[in-house]
């Protein structure tokens, strides 16, 4: 069984969010899949998705605090600078973290760890929507 | 043919240790994907996985160099700090790591390059064992 | 359907290169998946693969300079330099960008952003030809 799906993640602010939620209400197929995997992609290059704790919120804050420090914005040896001193920063993040996503799924949700959700990790300004495609594939 | 397994990988010291042999010992199962993928899971969002050198240990000495200085414990711009200076360092070595792999599978085993392993990652102090969820696919 | 096939790169300099079209070239049966994924693997542990912009090289050009001032050369708190000063660094930078990729499929083509390409990431001074092996699945 293959499902496959585009959907959107409403804008938010620069900083990382979590969307396990979102997603799966967008995605209620999934539960057909007992055995499988759940493949989510990102189609921005300066936007990005990880797993990461998904109780206490200074993490997510302390997420954006140290990718801040770890590739400035407007950081001197940067050229790439079109949109602003956000814009190649959020390049390097965005490959930092990842484009994609595969979950385990089982019993048509997916397998994830107690302290476990997906961060949209949203590393512009104003970055706006944000496209995924969900592919999931089981029996 | 879908396969799909928890293990447990028994408790390390904080660093980066070769888990690929303790991996395919508890999983047999693969022997019969001729053509397919593994997907090797991590329940844990303080502990990651990747895939480095197979030989040499000073490399999985410099990894844990490495990141002690790109994400100092304790380090003065972070705030979660519940469970001490490695808590909120070791989430975000585990998302710049990440939580999961996908490898090739062909007659019957991981199709890796020559010097290629299965790195376990482990970010806390006292992580303990971990939990991995693996799901093979293939024909 | 399940396709597998392994193809190489022809050698390139220190940096970061857009393969996109060199791979789909070498993997046209991929034209025959309507739904499903193409997973992308790189047999080495001092070069690597991700995904970002692919207009503007200078995008490309501040991935190399990023990554040299992140993971220096020869940096002192490193101890396996067998094959020189890159040698190190280019294991780190692998695991931090990743060895494989899965892209999601749709109508025999790669769905990505329509700013997306997939980038080889050659993280030494020498590198030589890389080899890559191509797994896709779907239906």
């Amino acid at each position: 069984m293959w499902l496959q799906k585009e959907i959107r993640l409403r804008a938010r602010a620069r900083g990382f969010h979590l969307v396990t939620d979102e997603i799966l209400q967008q995605f209620p197929e999934l539960r057909q899949v007992r055995i499988g995997t759940l493949h989510i992609f990102i189609k921005h290059t300066s936007a990005s998705l990880t797993i990461n704790e998904n109780a206490d919120p200074t993490v997510r804050c302390d997420f954006e605090r140290y990718f801040r420090q770890a590739v400035p914005d407007g950081a001197g040896y940067l050229q790439h600078r079109d949109e602003g001193p956000d814009d190649m920063p959020a390049h390097l993040k965005a490959s930092l973290l990842g484009s994609s996503l595969t979950l385990p799924v089982s019993g048509g949700r997916p397998n994830l760890g107690t302290w476990q959700g997906v961060y949209l990790c949203e590393h512009r300004e104003q970055g706006g929507s944000r496209t995924l495609v969900l592919t999931a594939h089981g029996e």
